[in-house]
């Protein structure tokens, strides 16, 4: 089939505050390969400039939107989307949005592929069974260790056998107030609960500073310490992770390219490596971090912050791998994070998921969730209209 | 001061061809910091994606619009430029675009602050003095052999000593071919010219297909061989730095923070660190990888494909290191690169340049210029006019 159209829905909630929570808007993707055929996808990144992206002006042969690498293109198969995003890469270089455009492009081609052939992702991506995840619970540190254990509680209490707990507080202070978060979370994940410790890039590429807090993370017990310095600070991820005894360093749900991942890996020492498929350009590329991982020993782990079309699109990547056990599980988004979709991926008996059965992504959308949140936006450039925020039926 | 406007002017050719000459538009950034001071600096990047990155809607406490760290902030030495630029790497950390964006902000605020004391950036980077630059002309290979041989002898007659040529056919046909181009610049150039050869990333990252090209370039005396691979391909660069014996590997343009322009020094092995401040965040880091590649024993070179406005805030950033000599000039941009600017970066009898002793980056805008190429454009969200060109007097 030829991709016909490519529509952009952004969402966002009447009111979006500064808190580090993702869900509180949403670039849906859909597109078109016509006889009434559609896929969707889902990009992680500023709906508006995302859509800029798509639509702009060509600036040079390396500068182009990206609109100029998909539309009119043949997809029949698996090569036609590598084949695609090949030449996204190379005609877009200089845009560096781009590629957070394209991931949900990518998604939306697979979903499309998948159901015109009635298979799911995995199952295209070579895999011969999607195998359970045990999922985490993403919440915020509390601002005091008091919340930080109420929080944990509740994860508890909705049966999550993990706990991620992120940003707030830690870092801000002085280690000892870190310390008394950290063992409030493992105090209310209970003994045998996973603790998982998100800390944002707080420190910078501050070493010193990160190393501080390792010894309380592993009298806490903590699998990993998440983020604790920017996406590129490759040396102090390397530094600290020599230093670390037990508990391991994860990263990348900033990578925009394999190369990213794969650095983190070599030269960042992390032992778990989080890929959103909706930044690194889809599930092809976080396919191809999954298959590096696996055979570096570090783990794929999926990060999603928002709604359950990106929970899907990002487990396809490691559906197959079964000893890549722990996922990430938006435990309580915001409402139209939810509502855009009709069905969910809902935990089993033993509080586990597993990417979808199911064409393509398996996950429907509900056209009354994207029309109460839907924004109305335009982009007019030299007269012309390039963007006009989209009906939907 | 305080930072009280920030103006985005967005120029174009009135028609933009698909040719690898990044001058075919431009993006102008005024900051007036009250008073009747203004500032002037260019993003090297997509300018209707750049612009939406300094007005879209927040998305969530670290995915911001850029204009959130800037409007309102004060200035009053390099210490707040620093500060500012701190503000955005991290509240607009899930804004892949922000940096593009950014730089163009940051070069205008070492503009206003430097005529608001009188002092050249240089100056405020710590430098005595602003040595001088060799600027080699960098033009596009020729179509064919013969093309190019006339091109390098036009780039000769021009009093140029030093050529780069790039893009073009390289790597799309046999290496015989590639060697009749290397070989035809050589002759064009004359003996003594300095040759510099740019692929434009044609390898993606097949270390084998670029080391088939060494050879010839080492026959034709190549100083260097620019960007072989993508800008994130590290193994490929230090695989092929490993290789060459003569030829010393260019690379960096693409980066879009310190750490890219680190690694292609430290894992990369490169030999010359191209840094356009127009897309690295601007001359703070800029003046940082300098100081990294001087410290290693890499070679700084600017990357400017643009304005004498962009030649000048990119020269800055090394304008005090006397032993990295090399510096790209625009040799043959678009008229409008050349209309927007009142005063140019002109070469001395010995085809040299320097960053000039005047206040700021020296250069004057031409409102006329602007006028003549700017692009009419509006962003509406939400009923809302986000953006909208401004008028100049």
């Amino acid at each position: 089939m030829k991709i016909e159209a490519v529509d952009f829905f952004y969402l966002a909630m009447p009111v979006v505050t500064d808190e580090a929570d993702g869900s509180q808007d949403a670039l849906l993707v859909r597109v078109a390969g016509g006889g009434g055929h559609v896929g969707w996808g889902e990009c992680e990144a500023s709906p508006l400039v995302s859509i800029a992206a798509f639509v702009c002006p060509m600036s040079h042969g390396v500068c182009r939107p990206v609109a100029d690498a998909v539309l009119g293109q043949r997809l029949d198969g698996p090569g036609d989307i590598a084949r695609i995003a090949a030449a996204v890469e190379y005609d877009s270089m200089d845009l560096l949005q781009a590629v957070h455009t394209f991931s949900g492009v990518e998604i939306a081609l697979w979903d499309l592929l998948g159901r015109v052939r009635g298979e799911p992702i995995w199952r295209m991506l070579a895999y011969d069974a999607s195998h359970q995840k045990l999922p985490y619970a993403s919440v915020l540190f509390g601002e005091t260790p008091q919340e930080t254990l109420e929080r944990a509680k509740v994860s508890r209490a909705n049966r999550f056998r993990a706990g991620k707990f992120g940003w707030g507080p830690i870092g801000r202070a002085d280690p000892a107030t870190d310390r008394d978060h950290f063992m409030a979370a493992r105090e209310g994940l209970g003994p045998d609960g996973i603790l998982l410790v998100d800390v944002g890039q707080i420190f910078i590429e501050d070493v010193e500073a990160a190393a501080t807090r390792l010894p309380a993370l592993e009298e806490a017990g903590a699998l990993w310490l998440e983020e604790p310095f920017q996406a590129s600070a490759l040396e102090a991820y390397g530094a600290l992770a020599r230093r670390s005894q037990k508990v391991k360093l994860a990263g990348g749900e900033g990578a925009h390219n394999i190369h990213m991942a794969r650095h983190l890996i070599d030269f960042g020492g992390v032992g778990f490596i989080q890929i959103d498929t909706g930044r690194i350009g889809g599930i092809g590329p976080a396919k191809r971090v999954a298959d590096y991982a696996a055979a570096k020993g570090a783990a794929f782990v999926n990060h999603t912050f928002t709604s359950h079309l990106a929970l899907s699109a990002s487990l396809q990547p490691y559906a197959g791998l079964k000893e890549h056990r722990i996922c990430e599980y938006p435990f309580a988004p915001k409402p139209l994070a939810l509502e855009f979709t009709r069905n969910h991926l809902e935990r089993d008996a033993d509080g586990e998921i597993a990417a979808p059965n199911a064409p393509g992504h398996g996950i429907e959308i509900e056209p009354a969730g994207v029309r109460k949140y839907l924004v109305d936006a335009e982009i007019r450039v030299a007269g012309r209209t390039l963007y006009r925020t989209p009906a939907i039926d």
